[in-house]
């Protein structure tokens, strides 16, 4: 058990989700997650410092990866056009990951503290963007908007891509909560 | 000092809020805020649970507000129209706070528990809103979607309302972010 395994970290991340699911997220050890992964708990804590950071890890790594899209977006690209290109990177890293995103879902709705750890990553991503957008030239409060409106996107498209018995892609949901943004700032 | 104060409430939030500035949120104790506002202790724990509270218990109140008002929007409004007169009829109770607001930003933005509170407070603030507008009869995701929009243009605009040397009134500003917002959804 102690040489290298492939993916150990993806190993341990579905291991947990799994035990959060069957058997609750407070009685779930590390201990039990290792074992469910077929890996020791010394690995375990070589991927994540606690059992909660296999829920929020990913977090950090989306968000560099929507700022670098937005970053490297065409210069002439309107604010929206280039959240719009982090948002669609975005969504092709999510594909294949619905279950999982589902089973991480469940786990965080039922419990206020992973729900604000959730608000918090969320309201991050936000900021990051301004900056971003800042960075490309955009003055405020444009900037500060259209990243609001930006994650505002995102986390609408993501709960209905996660919703019981939706099949769309992410894709789709965003580009459909995009054009959906739209209409509602220019009906009022 | 049993007898009932006018303005308890108001003078315990005003004496919590110079103390929280001048010694630091931590340092000062409920004790120490009823002798700043000429009040017991006791008088402090009729109004506000905790010294924490004190920063938060406005945030319901508000809620409730725009929600009312968001209600009473003619049924012909458009969902972000209707938002922007709840949006309105916050920036009234807003007036003449300003001092009151930078002193309980200034707090909040210090300690990571406090602003965990605060986005939580706007994030009920977005559901609560979306509820609203589904009630309206707007359907999802349209509702979700102009409800994050909302509580977006109401963050910014309430962020550059206290900025440093900022003069100009609430509901100037909440309208510009508005405009903003509009123009931001239709230039991509």
């Amino acid at each position: 058990m102690g040489r290298w395994q492939p993916d150990a970290r993806g190993r341990l991340a579905k291991a947990a989700l799994e035990l959060y699911a069957e058997h609750g997220y407070e009685q779930t050890t590390v201990a039990e997650i290792a074992k469910r992964a077929g890996l020791t708990e010394r690995t375990f804590f070589r991927h994540y410092a606690d059992k909660r950071e296999v829920l929020f890890s990913g977090a950090a790594d989306l968000e560099a990866l929507i700022v670098r899209t937005v970053a490297d977006a065409p210069r002439s690209a309107a604010p929206l056009d280039a959240l719009a290109a982090g948002l669609d990177s975005v969504a092709e890293v999510f594909t294949d990951q619905r279950e999982h995103a589902r089973r991480r879902h469940a786990v965080i709705t039922a419990h206020a503290e992973l729900q604000e750890r959730e608000l918090i990553k969320l309201a991050s991503m936000a900021s990051a963007l301004a900056d971003t957008l800042r960075g490309r030239g955009v003055a405020e409060p444009t900037a500060s908007l259209a990243a609001e409106a930006g994650v505002a996107v995102f986390k609408v498209a993501f709960e209905r891509w996660i919703a019981p018995g939706e099949e769309r892609p992410m894709q789709q949901l965003i580009r459909e909560s995009l054009t959906e943004l739209k209409a509602v700032a220019s009906g009022a």
